[in-house]
């Protein structure tokens, strides 16, 4: 974990997200993608080399529609780089953190991620290798 | 807003984040501070220069204390570093951002401070100059 990748961010609307930091804040933007594992659209930007990932959910099912209903819009995680995701989350493991990947999955853009459970590391927390 | 300086975390019991963060999770602890503007103590990490700042009110007035009631533990906003936070906050308001502090605050570690209004930027959003 030795480095942010990205911070993702539960909205209502997408559209209005990208307004804001596209066209008002001037973030560089980086473009959307639609992951369906996740149920979610996502909006990133580049924000000196750390990204600002916006999620409106595309499913009733979606984590991030039950963030939204129970939370509101707010900050949903925090991504860690690192450069071995199995020999990580082994060793997360062995120091009694609670995983909710106890492997790893494949992400967006040929990476292997994996969260690590809100109740160990008190908001919710993803390791991601590659990209 | 050209980089990330810091990523605000409430929590109810700081002790126990820096448990987790510094002795399970190993990043790099900073130190403890208690802003009683803000109603809070923070504990500062470093994640290859950004911090994680953790929050926990010590009155109860605290905007975090009032975070914690409603959303519970969780990421409550972001800083970004600028150069000139009186230009910046003047050219974002030009923009039709609305501002929490319409002019610079002293934060801690002789740096100045101003909040953007999260109607306007979805999640809560601190500008910061200095430190």
């Amino acid at each position: 974990m030795k480095s942010i990748d990205h911070i993702g961010i539960a909205v209502n609307n997408l559209n209005q997200a990208v307004e804001v930091y596209k066209d008002i804040l001037g973030f560089e933007y980086l473009g959307e993608e639609i992951v369906e594992d996740q149920g979610v659209r996502i909006a990133k930007f580049n924000c000196n080399g750390i990204h600002l990932e916006f999620l409106e959910p595309i499913s009733n099912d979606s984590p991030i529609k039950k963030f939204l209903e129970t939370k509101g819009q707010g900050i949903h995680h925090i991504a860690y780089k690192c450069d071995n995701i199995i020999q990580q989350i082994e060793l997360l493991k062995q120091k009694g953190i609670k995983m909710i990947n106890d492997s790893p999955k494949e992400g967006s853009n040929n990476t292997q991620i994996a969260f690590l459970h809100p109740k160990s590391t008190i908001i919710l927390t993803e390791l991601i290798q590659g990209g």
